[in-house]
């Protein structure tokens, strides 16, 4: 994981402009945001994917590796404009400020806007129509922002755990399962094996942010590098405030199985032990 | 014209997801501003261009017509998030309150962003990589966003004639410029056509940023729909503030005429017929 973390962030380093090169303030506020850190999962897993798919590191450079970058872009540009004030306020991320604290809100709507777009422009240097349609699809009303914009109206009210589970699906899951399925078709995988990861990408996209409810209760702040209870704060819509930590952790796991699931009597790979991670994870 | 403004909308109908779809606030703030009226100055160049370069009624579901509400859904984004309080904080747009005002600040947020990704998967969807990457560039950093950053960090301070220039042509000029280029390589333009397109592309959006900057002065208020003014309250870097209301009306003017003299010794078409509403446009 360390590989491909510090790969992630050779390639960010890499396509996002200078911050020499006007206007440089912009490039200084997107640089600052896409290098405060971060576990680079999504890249990672894109990755794994391609890899698990046959993908040669020789067709890597123009696919692969436009591909991570641009995933990574999506999620920091989602983080930032989700830490608005207007949004969920958030001053710490990683254990920094945030970007609009760092620099100013309008620096920052617009920082945001600039990875979006660069996400894409790099997405479509792949030569993969299909893959700039799986970002779109990944990020759109039906997926991320979809998500973000239910987790805010689901604010303060009572809601049912389908409810929930149609927000997580969207706002966590879609980019995860997207990252998974982009690194999949770059490979170019047969329909069935598309199909099968697919599956695994929904299991730990879910997965992945009902552990990040749970951590956000019982998890280590220092190690988090944002602070805990936030959600309870917002009132957010969280698996453990619908169900209970008990029942929520339970969940998480088997959807972890679910996905190892999809691997049975295949060897050991880095799909697998990145599921396991994120069953396990703390931070 | 008209013929252009009702087939784009006819097209922003279609492609922008019913108020009636979860998540039904979003899709509603989405649907308000991007039907609040306008011009659709971007898609119908983009059409012309289309046009113009030998593009056929046959091809044009496919392609052209998903890259103009693309461009227009693009430019309404950018309204969006231009309009929020953390940047120029404006009330009305086109005479009715702005996203942010009708809805609340996040909705606009995010309402902006969908915006963003559902033009880049349209695009997507005319099958071309190029023009994919072509709307990219001219919303990126040397583009749209790089603009009204510079212009925001020239707010209230002096600023030279070159400088303005260069926020002008990024600020406006790189869509409109982008949009005429669009519509010539969906039409499969020859590179020396491209070459010229782009020129005339660049006068004119030029052109249109100096007329807005004028119109800001001296424009109807009623005819605009918006408060003139504000760009003198907001101490903003205009031409007029750089070098007179006289040389701005002079200058473009001349950006006009060197956009018809791309078509020298050329029956009459749609692209001069919009560089003149350009040059003579009141709103």
């Amino acid at each position: 994981m360390e590989a491909g973390r510090l790969l992630t962030e050779r390639l960010l380093d890499e396509f996002i402009p200078s911050d020499n090169d006007d206007p440089q303030l912009l490039h200084r506020a997107m640089r600052y945001s896409v290098m405060a850190g971060g576990k680079r999962l999504r890249p990672i897993l894109a990755q794994a994917a391609y890899e698990y798919c046959g993908g040669t590191s020789e067709g890597a450079a123009g696919t692969i590796h436009k591909a991570m970058p641009a995933i990574e872009m999506v999620h920091t540009y989602s983080l930032i404009h989700d830490d608005l004030p207007c949004m969920d306020d958030d001053d710490l991320r990683r254990g920094m400020p945030t970007c609009h604290k760092k620099f100013d809100e309008a620096t920052a709507t617009l920082a945001g806007d600039a990875l979006h777009v660069i996400a894409f422009e790099l997405m479509a240097q792949t030569g993969s129509i299909d893959v700039v349609l799986e970002l779109a699809r990944a990020v759109g009303t039906s997926g991320m922002l979809g998500g973000q914009m239910a987790d805010i109206e689901a604010e303060g009210r009572p809601v049912t755990a389908e409810e929930i589970q149609a927000i997580h699906r969207r706002k966590t899951g879609a980019l995860i399962r997207g990252s998974v399925r982009v690194g999949a078709i770059l490979a170019a995988a047969d329909s069935a094996t598309l199909a099968r990861l697919t599956d695994y990408g929904e299991k730990i996209g879910l997965a992945f942010q009902i552990i990040d409810d749970i951590l956000d209760i019982e998890g280590d702040q220092k190690l988090l590098g944002k602070s805990v209870g936030s959600d309870t704060r917002h009132q957010k819509a969280t698996y453990p405030a619908a169900m209970g930590l008990e029942e929520s952790r339970r969940q998480a796991a088997n959807l972890i199985d679910g996905a190892l699931a999809t691997f049975v009597e295949e060897e050991d790979n880095m799909l697998k032990w990145l599921a396991r991670y994120i069953g396990q994870r703390e931070r």
